[in-house]
């Protein structure tokens, strides 16, 4: 039934002749998933259903926008609003008054803080939030954990040792272009190991900065987050909890509102604006007034379409409770794959951040093999799928199951295929890179 | 006939409540014009046509979205384009055929170009274009002239010396939260200064990066150019453009190509996506592989909006031939200046890029309150005036004959008011604050 031309793997090789990467974001190039018949564009989408350059349809069981189509794509309510902005104009001399009433809506679903400011992206949102925390406490040194981006002040930590950041996401990346100067500033620390958090503090008692994620496929432990609450107020030193991957999906706002902790600093992107190009950093009101003292400006943070797409995504957010749906359907899934994986003698691991739900495979060096086979098998069957699935409010439990009885179907064949030693002949395409680990 | 309420001046004392410096960008404070009488926000636009909170409708012969409605504010053929996109969906798991399509398009328009990377803001794409140097270059420091944003690279000049940046836009800024490391890898040199810009490669032999404006007020000089382009080459500098104000306003691309002058790397923003959030670094091929060699990579840089708006624009822009229009009415706006100047005795000085023209008082001390005085009258007649206006598509010479008729009318009473030594009398407003010198 399906039509076979891929367009895309073509337009995706002409792509990488005049865009290094191909395009703009690593968790889009189809070498992530199955090269060679992964569909790499789309032309529609509309709740969860894809619309590839050959007309196939799939339903989006993977990364739904990498995590920004929390409501499902094309989600009508914020749409009618943002078109609504867009005809009666996005970028004036003036401002758009929907910044202030984005900022209002934030600092109500944050009770803690006082200031907001707005950037577009998740990387840009971050530096942000160094550049006024380093304000704040006249001190560059930054101890994080975790994954932030792009920029400079985080790649800064692989200029002092090229392992450093080998637990968080980015093995074995060169920081090239970023200056040596930086070299000393940016030093890593494990999720939830608070001796390794004191470790670090000890090692570098003019430590001014700490980041960390709201939760990445682990939700942080409370004698964690008091751990970083207590050195940190006791230091003087300003805490920014990332939220942009984890944020909104667990409650109203962020991850660290389910647990006694108190940042100073909280950063949205991703699913604020449900698509739309929107993040945010939301602070206590004497940290945020520190980037008065340094100089933050730029044209494109004033566009409207953002603001307006944030206001009407933490609207639906909030009058439908979406968090709710997405545990409870992250956790059938989750659910459904432990018993699907029982059943076929698959030896997974589940992690516990529910609505970013995901399946670890224990087969070592045959991990990316088995799941390239996973990901062929359910093209083949209509579904973009991965390792984990980011859930949307699109995603209905009749889908979950219907997706769930294909897996059980492709488990079946995984499983058959370790058994027989047969995986890399089973295989229709080069097999997945590892997150982060080639950038070809 | 105007409605006094001013709600924009009320929500403005909130949004600095809770935003600190009350908005993302410095140009859209109203401080910066005519502080109690500015109506700060807008609630809809169209055209060169603006309406405030009070439904009061206005003119815009001023910022027209700081240079970024370039076709006229909520054009047709652009929101038509993007509603479109809107509709099918703007950020997936897979990539949008239009991010390929726009880098072609751009490649098109810049021939001697082989690769582009796409960012949201001007700032962001500096900072990626200067990361991405600096990767090709393997060496850290950076010799620029000009504005280039708000991020660390850029501010790391006022470390050494506070007193750096005095003749490029930011005097006496403090930059706060920039690491100390950095000391050391940014100096600027002068516009159109061959001399200066000799001495500071002499006096810096690893000096890897070139950054200037395409122009500012003033077009840069043929000889200037030539100075950079055999100077780089010689020492293997890699040398970018930034063309985000400049460019789109006097060439299908940037100034750049009006000279013999071949630069490494193009940089556009502003007026790409007529006022969505796009912008793009378009470089050398073997320069911009080097971004492979780094890491690169953020989930807004692949949302359709951008790229759809991005393209839309440029066709427009080429069809139409646009920046024939900025010359001729920036031009006739000019002289039209020029001769009420003459008229009234003002002392002005206009300036050569015609897109943007500008005109400088010259009456020293003077200079703001004259300037408040101007934009508070012009206000009074129905327009959003400055020192300076970003032409648009949508400003006729019509529109422009009727400004300069009350232009007329305000230059003699801002000449009286001169004459008669009764300036600060007449406002009905705080003076405006000088471009970047103030924060608060």
């Amino acid at each position: 039934m399906k039509n076979k031309v891929n367009q895309g793997r073509f337009l995706w090789n002409e792509a990488k002749k005049i865009i290094p990467g191909g395009n703009g974001l690593l968790s889009k190039r189809p070498d992530r998933y199955a090269k060679d018949i992964w569909p790499t564009y789309f032309s529609k989408a509309k709740g969860c259903q894809i619309w590839d350059l050959d007309d196939n349809v799939y339903i989006d069981m993977a990364q739904n926008g990498i995590g920004t189509a929390i409501l499902g794509y094309a989600d009508d309510d914020v749409n009618q609003s943002v078109i609504k902005a867009i005809n009666k104009g996005v970028n004036t001399t003036l401002n758009a008054p929907e910044e202030v009433k984005l900022a209002q809506k934030l600092l109500e679903l944050n009770p803690s803080m006082g200031g907001v400011k707005f950037a577009r992206g998740g990387g840009e949102a971050m530096s942000l939030a160094v550049r006024i925390a380093r304000t704040h406490t006249k001190r560059d040194k930054v101890a994080f954990s975790g994954y932030h981006g792009w920029t400079d002040w985080y790649l800064a930590t692989n200029l002092s040792s090229e392992s450093n950041l080998d637990e968080h996401l980015l093995p074995g990346l060169e920081p090239s272009g970023v200056p040596s100067g930086l070299s000393g500033t940016a030093f890593p620390f494990k999720y939830n190991d608070i001796d390794d958090f004191k470790k670090l503090l000890g090692q570098h008692d003019d430590i001014g900065v700490v980041v960390l994620e709201g939760a990445r496929y682990d939700l942080p432990s409370a004698d964690f987050l008091k751990a970083i609450d207590i050195e940190s107020k006791k230091r003087g030193i300003v805490v920014i909890v990332d939220e942009i991957t984890s944020g909104l999906r667990m409650s109203e706002s962020g991850v660290y509102r389910l647990f006694d902790f108190d940042p100073d600093i909280a950063v949205y992107g991703k699913a604020l604006g449900n698509g739309f190009a929107i993040s945010a950093v939301v602070g206590k009101k004497k940290v945020m007034d520190s980037a008065q003292d340094t100089f933050i400006s730029s044209t494109m943070w004033t566009e409207r379409v953002g603001f307006v797409a944030g206001l009407a995504t933490l609207n639906k957010l909030t009058d439908c409770r979406v968090y709710k749906h997405l545990i409870e359907v992250g956790t059938h899934i989750g659910n459904g794959w432990g018993e699907l994986a029982k059943k076929h003698n698959l030896d997974i691991f589940i992690t516990d951040y529910k609505p970013l739900i995901t399946f670890k495979l224990n087969y070592g060096e045959a991990n990316n093999p088995i799941a390239t086979l996973f990901i062929q098998e359910m093209l083949k069957r209509g579904y973009l799928a991965s390792t984990s699935i980011y859930v949307t409010y699109a995603h209905t439990i009749e889908i979950a199951d219907r997706y769930l009885e294909n897996v059980d179907k492709v488990f079946e064949i995984m499983s058959d295929a370790i058994i027989n030693n047969k995986i890399l002949d089973l295989l229709e395409t080069e097999v997945r890179t590892d997150m982060f680990k080639r950038l070809n």
